[in-house]
């Protein structure tokens, strides 16, 4: 199995490079009769598009998808779906300078030395946050099918640097401003200092971390297989898939190692013959497999690596300590970004889930 | 593929529930030419043997190794080694009065849902942590493999409850007085303290969690794959494959969000022929590949779904609320014999990219 | 993914060898609900027992299965099935002498080669053909789930070395005749020239091949996907799995090469609003996915490579000429006894398929 | 894993459809370091272009092949590569008329069940021949990595309708001939038989069908794995991945049934410290694995389903009995073209192999 592939029904492949010809996706495993066409990817894309410069990377990334295969008279036919980006704008000039020195907090060093000095440095190449690109197009896809069933997959940020989200937030709320603002926070007050924060550590040519809660209500309990393919634990992976992601929890997640089982375990009740629990403690997951409440989880995001700071690396041709100033555009916070990404990545892995259970049927209706 | 599946080169397929006639493992993928004895595997089963009575079940689990396949004359032949484990000392009626009322915080009813009440309930079935025996006797073989290449992996439990490990340790700390003491706690004066916090939950029919570290050392730089095989998201998956587990992070983690990229970014520093990082923020692990800085991660488990106080559930045959006193026997906490389940799993998957690098080769030497 | 692991919703992995302690099956996937005792799976296994030394070899193989998991209050649960057989009346002092020498037609010397001396050479190891145990074991609940749907699948013999089946053969001349004979032939005067042969080979220390041909009915049209898990490919690989195997081919086969396309095409017709094929030159399968059509396909079979004989090999320690002499015990034709392989292999990838296009649920019956 | 690729360390994925826009493949496992141009995959491409109007379709397939990423600087980085060739000179309207009509022998029908009538029917979609321009693709890329390990793979016609090859060709026969004539026959008397062959049965608005040998030399013992991944049912998959392929057998293949073990044994002899088998029933393989010898093997194809005559069929959306007279452009027999795509399978599957075994290195190089 290609490494560049994640799923099992529903497959996802991932090609290109930051400043390459594209970046580009292949779904495999979309039912046959989902209608589709390029504005419903790229909606979702451009929800991912720095739209405030002041927040963002000043490269323009128009990002227009194109369909290359897999839809016929607006229709999904069954056959594998791809999807590309072109590249505009890209300046790989700035790479060149330092394409010896690898950048602190960047794969480049890694890269260097699993590819032998082969891999494309420029920006990262496959390792660059453009590939997001990729799993963006494709949860629109798995976004529309679960739609069908009902399900709705949001994220918000919920903390950028030391700014957090403190009081609760409902779906609602999420649904209503979640895209309002730059940093993707649903409470517009927290938005604001989180803006400031962005802007503070900008101006210090630093950058900064954060966190993004993911939330999926209306997901049918029975979703998950045991042992290794458990709902939580692909979750996980895909979201580790995201570049700068360092930690993932579910529920009250770390927390709950500083709980007792009484505070922790959610009691059961039924009304109107459906069972769910009072509390939502598991983040809407027991034994890897779907409870029926939403699935909730947080994803941390390390500051972004390129900073425009001096820092030490070392010259690898030359085997000496040198110093770095990265150049390019950069986030000086790449998380308002990865919002679109981390539901696009839970939408994913839910939607695979929900093929495989039968769920989402292979042929979505009956063609006339 | 087997959803009871895990590792790509080095696979590990599970069977068996905790009540039936055994707890296997299938391990695909071992180079021929490693002496395997079955003393080399029970010696990590006793690690995650409840020694203690007071701090651990009651229930008797001698849990005796027995090589079924792929071992022959005292090495590895290359064939699937297929490892068992007899059940012993079961007491499945413990089950039988509360088999329509799913336990709080168990996989009981999310079983109940996906199996349509076929699943095998008693004690959990297959969705028991019993099925770590299986990674445990997996991990024994991956720590073997990797010992070849000179790759140390430990873990150690840092927080229990509300009792936290606050100062550094050393690898070498770990190694010395984890399995000294039942909470497999580096720490002695930190492990004296679990022990009592355990005992107090116990008391009190309750439960608590924790969070376990783990450590690999010497790892070559250049290990993991990307984008979706990458080191750090297979070892998440595998760490949430762990029944309990809710949160997975490395290196930093969490408090990443909380950092400037300038605090943050471990800047590279050459010193005798080698490039390092001055600090290890990352985790040993960049762009889902090795840096060859030691790999960190830690654990969060939640409290014991089991305890003795009563709770509230439902009766699944009427539709009705009703209330739940769990009998059996069970930990009161189940952090110290995740230790090794936590170690195990490390294992697996860095022996499993050692051997995808070619680094363990397929056959680990000539015979006379 | 494992290499001893076949299937991609019911998952087949394979353990075991021929003197060792046991062959053994992990079945994953399989829906909960499934009836199953062991007699289910005896009865197939007998099939493929020597019951007629006069044909087979004199190893007594009582093959007696044991269930280890996954089945539990005589239903199957979900979780993963775990069947052994134990090896009985093991003689391996008989490969002692010629474990330096590899026999012609046989893996020895690739197994050596490939696993540096280090596989385990008794009886070809995980190479024999006891290896079908498995196949056999795992086929006879593929059965009972095709079943469940109408699909029948069966097997026959209609060559023996020179001795052809001639005459066409009616689903139930094979259901009546198959295992009314040693040889497994649905054509009683076939079958006494086939035994025939057989004897005579036999007595002159000496083996032959044959041609199993497998038929399923009521085969349900759209089974199978495009591009590489199409059903012709997959029952094709797992055929080529079986040992000994050096040809298939589906409906017409190689006669298809000498055929114009208006005498190949199946014309199809439209009979009591069911649509059909006037003539089967297909097989059953088009674009690789079923037609509704009997599937039909044809096994060659090699000669058994064990042979009393004297025949010309190495000695791999001195890199020089020898001869050897094969003892042992071995059927002269082995043809018969893979009958029920061929017939369990065709049902575990028809099943699996059917699983994958949900016309098998993954929980068939609902629990009282 | 995605239905539409194949391969473990070396994987291709295939999308496209006859009519679409594009057909591509991308590569993922290919070795960093290799140089790789547009004019390698360009070079193969030809080979299954129809140059000869009189024997091939009249559509106009120039098939200029597009690297879209995995190369930089004129070598593979180790990224995946992907690889499209736009559709050019499309005629769609030929099937709009007989979009309701399945064609006899094509995948129609099985399309329409499957799909629901969401299906590409243009030109057959996925279920083209097109789709072997990605086989052509991906085993350009092969043959190439192949080389470095000095593995050379060749196929050619040997049997068109009636007209067989009856002499032997040697290896060196076979480079020299195949691609000066128009049939891809290594015997010159041959080719001009079946050029004659497939203009009488174009004349007669008929096609044919016909076997072609694959041949590998030099490859090394070891490669393949047990069970389920051994090199000849992962070869026979690949080939019945060809569309109208029928029949696969290796070495002696369905002969084997009707010979005595004594002749089908190969004998083992050593010559300056190599051992090598005196004759190749086995056709290079043995247990799964490869013996070092030649790997041989014949694939038989069905004569082209589009014929111009008038057959019987029905209409989908009516349900009764119709006629078709199928038009469109088709090559009365798809024998010559597939002669790449035997060669370019065989190739995949034993570059996947190769690299499995290490023998092929990640990086091929070390880049100054």
């Amino acid at each position: 199995m290609s490494k560049n592939s994640v799923g099992r029904d529903l497959v996802l492949t991932c090609f290109g490079e930051s400043h390459g010809l594209c970046i580009g996706a292949v779904i495999d495993g979309c039912p046959a009769g989902l209608p589709l066409t390029p504005r419903d990817i790229q909606t979702e894309l451009n929800k991912r598009n720095p739209g405030f410069t002041f927040l963002s990377t000043t490269r323009r990334e128009e990002d227009q998808v194109e369909i290359l295969s897999g839809v016929f008279n607006g229709f999904t036919t069954g056959a594998p779906i791809c999807l590309i980006v072109k590249n505009q704008d890209v300046e790989p000039e700035a790479y060149e300078k330092i394409k010896c020195k690898p950048r602190p907090g960047h794969a480049d060093y890694t890269a260097y030395i699993k590819y032998g000095g082969f891999n494309d440095y420029r920006g990262g190449g496959q390792f660059s946050g453009r590939i997001t690109v990729s799993y963006v197009m494709a949860g629109a896809i798995a976004k529309k099918l679960l739609n069908m069933i009902n399900v709705e997959v949001l994220a918000h940020t919920v903390q950028i640097g030391k700014v957090k989200v403190t009081k609760n937030v409902s779906f609602i709320d999420i649904q209503k401003n979640v895209y309002k603002n730059a940093v993707r926070c649903a409470v517009p007050e927290s938005a604001a200092l989180m803006e400031k924060e962005i802007l503070k550590v900008s101006e210090e040519k630093d950058s900064v971390g954060g966190i993004i809660e993911g939330i999926a209500i209306n997901v049918p309990a029975g979703l998950g297989e045991p042992l290794f393919d458990s709902l939580d634990s692909e979750i996980a992976k895909l979201m580790f898939n995201i570049p700068a992601v360092k930690g993932v929890e579910f529920g009250v997640g770390f927390k709950a190692a500083s709980l007792r089982g009484s505070e922790n375990n959610d009691a059961y009740t039924v009304k109107e013959g459906k069972i769910f629990s009072l509390t939502n403690n598991a983040g809407g997951i027991l034994g890897g497999i779907s409870t029926g409440m939403p699935i909730i989880l947080r994803v941390a995001f390390k500051p972004t690596s390129s900073i425009f700071k001096k820092q030490k690396t070392v010259d690898l041709t030359k085997m000496e300590e040198t110093e770095i100033e990265v150049m390019g555009r950069h986030d000086p916070c790449i998380v308002p970004r990865a919002v679109p990404v981390v539901e696009s990545c839970l939408a994913l892995v839910i939607a695979d889930h929900a093929i495989r259970a039968g769920i989402i049927p292979h042929v979505l209706r009956v063609k006339n």
